[in-house]
């Protein structure tokens, strides 16, 4: 395998980082390549009704919404309970994927320089149908091949050891408002010769693949996801010898990204021990049961011929869709989808302190979360229009709604998993406010440094909206 | 508060650790200090038939054994199904007590040594009746007083942060073969003032303490349990200053057990990140389906008047006690108890590899931990006569069983938790291999340093077999 040190394999992703010039093709040839593949690929998806499912469906015990090979996921009820929150009990529909899947990127290195094999990938709750998504996407289901289908192509990097170096391999949560106790297992691995490039599939460098997140909808929840567990420097090295590998940056905000990164947990508004007992006190304060019912004991949420949805909220909802995708072959299926009704919000709150950015971070409690409370972003809310009117004020989200243009720092509509979830978008956005404010927070929020965040996110503490966000910022040359 | 930093705490918890002199009582005034505890305290225990329990009944529909007040625990029944292991499916009982409680040290220091406030604690399950016990164990129902007794004396330092530090404050579970979902949260927190030192409760050194751990069941589980999670000094320094700040040592293994505290991730045999995904790819690989059943599907047991217990094997039961304390008041009560029929061994396979001691770790699947694999050591075995005649080897278990005097590091046998187990006994043993010694280990087994051992601590990775190992351990003058 590739005789790359963990200390220059940190230098490897900051310099890929770096780099936008593309050995294989430039920035704009890629996208014309990517709108190719939008027009000359047929894609078409329509809502049905759920009685023209296929393969899925209502099992007549719970109404429980389910595949006939019981594989892939079904769409069951919980009712919860808790002692945290305006709100101390419901029931809600709720996807239910035991399994635990892959996402995985392969890496290569080209002349001193990481690039990374995309995927141009249709998915039908894609609001623009295509995304640029990782090399692999393989549920449980995938895998051993239910859909009679053929196997994901490049999977095996990612199961057998002796084919790649497993750089990056971690398990990461999902939406836990939305899914049941869901985890991935999200890998980057390393190969060190060449191999055949598919007709859907590309080299990108970093650099590339950070200002794609510069646009709307256009770099995937899944690679997002794997993005997120990138190792900054500071996984590897001491903090001088990595000051002195970062090149001058010319933009404000990436140097104070940087020296987040870099400082020492001393210097930290909370030392990481802090953290951690913040994070423990809160998780035995804060209570949560959760126990699966039968969707059709679902109360307050009602099931209609094309969607199952809340009686009287704008919350998500069930739907069907028909699918029909190929150019060659045609392939066709149906199955159900989340829709979310409004768009949400996802949203870092960030200051310096002491000289030294900071990210004001939530302890969130979700029902579909296997232990409890995650740790989220300052803001973390779907449905946007409708919890502003609510009457139950979500904290800083003023901030972000209001927020002067001269505080905004990123601020893109990403798109959530397009094999589960229909349109459903979240504003993504990054404040920065003035050294001299002063932030009053609840006791489920707290400042931490960058360095910390990543630090946290290689055991799995950060939800998916943290880590979305995380994907996002970057440094800008 | 002890206006002490990170650093100098690291400092501190050392320089404890190597000190035995202590200002308030000699090592011998304690010694005869504990043992007129013994004398003078009336403690009497013994074994009732299930019908004179008080308080405590086995439920109607499901003959689970409750407490009449909902609280403490229950005995319940699981029906495990597993793709690990020679056993593919069980059903035994369980204690459920889902409730976090808090184990906890309080430390002050005095003249620049850090002193914790133990107790010397009986409880009924002793072998020995009195151990030296944390400043406070208080399950949940303790602070919530269902005893309608008194509060936990000290219990307000661990549950206000006006009143102290928290320096160590982390959730970890216990024993996943005997408890549904436990975890307890661990803590020390520092005073800065002189406080009343209570009957049963008195000052000792951390070097005290650490000589105390070689002598047979004298530190209960849960005080080693809470000293595991102990900061050496890799938590908060540079490995540089790390070294300069250690004394000269006589003893090659406290040699050897400093180099592995302080091995740069890069000379490790594995780096920090194989060893997350060799976790992970475990975690993903090793399934287990446990269901909750009422007691009475137990399959294979059977309950007598006297206990429940596996029809055929010696594995362990539930019994019955009565227990009477106190001296001028009397108090007496009844409950159950789980005893475990033979001896157990949990032990560190340790060895050299490139001139750095590694321990070989292992990845173990058991019924009542929250999320499957937590991270156990070598060897981790109860009934330990039954299974070395049971047909199924247990790895490395001869290792430890016909070990060469000279090997030998550690031997000493520990108690489990008192409060839940009746005379529950482990041999804890180190042993370590010559350099040249080739081991050929299952998949689940890694070899790591102690330093990043001690890192994974901290995220709630290892066990209480690991940890109890971890917290004997120690550094020798």
């Amino acid at each position: 395998m590739a005789d790359i040190t963990a200390t220059s394999l940190a230098q490897h992703f900051l310099k890929s980082a770096l780099i936008e010039d593309n050995c294989f093709q430039s920035t704009d040839a890629f996208l014309t390549w990517f709108s190719a593949k939008k027009t000359n690929h047929h894609f078409s998806v329509r809502r049905i009704p759920f009685s023209k499912l296929t393969q899925w469906f209502f099992e007549e015990a719970t109404s429980n919404l389910k595949h006939a090979s019981g594989r892939f996921f079904s769409i069951e009820g919980i009712r919860v309970t808790t002692n945290v929150g305006p709100v101390s009990s419901w029931d809600q529909p709720i996807i239910n994927q035991p399994e635990i899947g892959i996402l995985g990127i392969i890496t290569r290195e080209i002349d001193g320089v990481l690039y990374f094999l995309m995927q141009a990938k249709m998915e039908p709750g894609n609001v623009n149908i295509l995304q640029l998504s990782p090399t692999v996407q393989a549920t449980k289901s995938n895998f051993t091949q239910v859909h009679g289908g053929k196997l994901p192509p490049y999977l095996e990097y990612f199961l057998e050891r002796k084919k790649s170096r497993f750089l990056i391999d971690m398990l990461q949560t999902e939406q836990g408002g939305r899914f049941l106790h869901k985890r991935n297992r999200n890998m980057i691995v390393m190969i060190d010769h060449d191999i055949e490039v598919l007709d859907d599939f590309c080299w990108l460098t970093l650099g590339q693949i950070k200002r794609f997140l510069r646009c709307d909808n256009f770099v995937n929840m899944d690679a997002r996801s794997v993005l997120s567990c990138i190792p900054f420097p500071n996984w590897y090295l001491g903090h001088e010898s990595a000051q002195h590998m970062l090149p001058a940056t010319s933009d404000d905000f990436s140097r104070s990204l940087i020296l987040s990164l870099l400082c020492p947990d001393s210097s930290a508004c909370h030392s990481l021990c802090e953290i951690l007992s913040w994070f423990t006190e809160l998780k035995t304060k804060y209570q949560i049961h959760v126990e699966r019912i039968p969707l059709k004991d679902v109360r307050h949420w009602k099931r209609t011929d094309f969607e199952i949805c809340h009686e009287r909220y704008p919350l998500f909802s069930v739907i069907a869709v028909s699918v029909e995708a190929g150019t060659r072959e045609v392939f066709s299926w149906t199955q159900p989808l989340l829709m979310e009704q409004q768009q949400g919000l996802l949203g870092f709150l960030t200051k310096k302190i002491n000289g030294t950015l900071h990210f004001l971070m939530q302890a969130k409690l979700e029902p579909g979360n296997r232990d409890g409370i995650e740790i989220a972003p300052t803001v973390s809310c779907s449905a946007l229009t409708f919890k502003q009117t609510s009457g139950f004020p979500i904290p800083f989200l003023e901030r972000f709604v209001n927020a002067h243009p001269c505080h905004i720092r990123y601020d893109v509509v990403q798109s959530e998993e397009g094999g589960r979830f229909y349109h459903f978008l979240n504003r993504n956005m990054v404040i920065e406010l003035d050294e001299c404010e002063t932030i009053e927070a609840p006791e489920n929020y707290i400042w931490m440094t960058l360095g910390q965040i990543m630090e946290l996110v290689k055991h799995g503490y950060m939800n998916i909206d943290a880590r979305t966000l995380l994907s996002c910022i970057g440094l800008q040359k």
